[in-house]
């Protein structure tokens, strides 16, 4: 359950078979709804999500690898719901979440996403900061129109995760004024539960909402999906420093060559050791080269901040399964939910 | 009931006083809602309502002139509601406003608003984007968890109207980077209601919605809302050209000066006059000097541009007030609705 482990083949077409099978059932129904909007801003979200060109004519489509929709199914099934009646909800979380990468990629500046140019510096920021609050209109507008009795429950809730999640991306960009000292590791792990772990929980607990769960229940499934985000953050953290730049797409140790304070980063630098006395003085220049990036790769290291994330990630992954098994007492009912963590936690790129 | 109708000193008054009123009734839960915002961000929307300076310390506040919430309520009035129950819907209503102004300052470019610097040169445009994006959540988020019956379909409601608001922000943008002859005042029109009309039409629609008025009787309201918006920016627009500096804070002719596409402009390029070509030509330039400026304010006059908006304010002024007879057939009932169409059609900055 950690990211060594090993895959078996079956587990990994488990997981891949899972997400593909999402993207069939939930894609068109995606599509329709972002079809919908009006005029431009229709234009800026279907280059987004990958269906059209920036000319406007038509793409081959790669709307992401579909794991948040795939957990609303997972879960809602986990609960004994039919998840055909949460195929609504499983969209507008997807939807939801493309919203914020398309806010998150003016406010971080990011030249691209998924391979291709991100939309703002296609459209201008003025069109894609629209689109992007379009598309979080649309998203709650598909809950709170949805004949499902559970639908304003749902659409309440993942309002309040997006209020979450504009926090943890406020604190993220706060972060990285900060000096190398200013940020501890409690306020780095409150980001990323906010940043990452908010919008994984909450599709859990639509899931669950759409399967008549009670309370204990969806609760139960919130957890689990903040944890399994946790763990899936950490993971992303140790692909930004050690991931494999064949696999990545990015050039080795990207995240430490841009400052960034991930969390192997914050609990070195926290760790009170040389190792993290150096790596501070490392980020307090302006830049860093190959060689100062693997200097800086070393020191996280030696410092304990890479051991100390893969333990937390393993650690997050058994309280995640524990918070699962007390609304799913009898896992095996749980399969796709594990085999979806297990795929978040385990990816290399 | 149209621009040149005189007030008396009662209805001066009644509309005054019932946005007074509303802001008594409705600041105190729109000020606890927006304290319970997380962190930074909670800070910047404190900020842009006026309850706080940029440093934190407490400020006077100046929440804006409360038309939105106040039609919430007097449309629940009007059709035989609790207002009291609707304060809630207000509430969302005011905040869905301000998310558009956060936004639209930001993709504008906007230095002040409401007499103070925007939030944006104060905070930076990543928090103030993402309090903004808060401040959506909200709005939704309050209405969804509302224990009304009506709350469901009004939260759908402001999802829909905000896709709406976007529509026309975004054509707004678009049409600043168009020729003089480029953009019709059928898109003129089209981008007003949009942009202006949408949200006072919603807010008509969920005070109507929250009295447990039945379909048409919720349509007409919004249509009465909708036109009543028109008006407005119609006047709105005659001010941008001819109102008076004192009043309005703006230097004269401010929007000729950023050769802003208003619709009394729109009209006078369109009209095939002389004094149209003569507008066009003037638009042409990169720079307009005083005397440029009061050229282009009596080129729109002379093109027809003045008596047009004027004439067309007065008509949607009758539109409204006929949409609103369909829903209250005796419009004694409806007193509050009129004095506050009257109210914002009427005002001269």
């Amino acid at each position: 359950m950690t990211m060594t482990s090993r895959e078996t083949a079956a587990e990994g077409l488990g997981a891949a078979a899972l997400l593909d099978r999402t993207r069939t059932v939930v894609d068109p129904e995606l599509r329709s709804i972002v079809e919908s909007l009006p005029g431009s801003i229709r234009r800026v979200a279907m280059y987004h999500f990958g269906w059209e060109h920036a000319d406007g004519s038509p793409a081959a489509g790669r709307t992401g690898k579909a794991i948040r929709p795939a957990l609303v199914l997972a879960a809602a099934r986990a609960l004994g719901g039919d998840p055909h009646t949460a195929v609504r909800a499983a969209a507008a979380v997807e939807l939801a979440h493309n919203f914020t990468l398309l806010h998150d990629d003016i406010v971080d500046g990011d030249p691209t996403r998924r391979g291709r140019p991100t939309a703002w510096t296609v459209f201008g920021i003025p069109d894609a900061l629209v689109a992007g609050d379009a598309m979080l209109a649309l998203a709650v507008r598909l809950l709170a129109e949805d004949a499902h009795p559970a639908s304003a429950a749902a659409s309440a809730r993942l309002a309040g995760c997006v209020i979450e999640l504009c926090a943890g991306q406020q604190a993220d960009c706060a972060f990285e004024g900060r000096g190398p000292h200013e940020v501890s590791l409690d306020e780095c792990l409150a980001m990323a539960t906010a940043k990452t772990g908010a919008l994984l929980g909450c599709a859990c607990a639509l899931g669950a909402l759409y399967a008549g769960a009670g309370g204990a229940e969806i609760e139960a499934l919130d957890a689990f999906g903040r944890e399994a985000g946790l763990a899936f953050q950490l993971i992303d953290d140790l692909i930004g420093i050690w991931g494999d730049p064949e696999r990545t797409g990015k050039p080795a140790g990207a995240d430490l060559a841009a400052h960034k304070k991930s969390l192997p980063v914050v609990a070195a630098l926290a760790s009170g050791t040389a190792a993290g006395a150096e790596l501070a003085e490392l980020y307090g220049r302006p830049v860093l080269d190959d060689a100062g990036v693997r200097h800086a790769a070393d020191a996280v290291e030696r410092a304990g901040g890479r051991d100390w994330a893969q333990t937390q990630a393993a650690d997050r992954m058994a309280r995640a399964v524990q918070q699962l098994s007390r609304a799913v007492p009898d896992l095996t009912a749980a399969g796709e939910l594990l085999a979806l963590a297990e795929f978040v936690t385990r990816r290399t790129r």
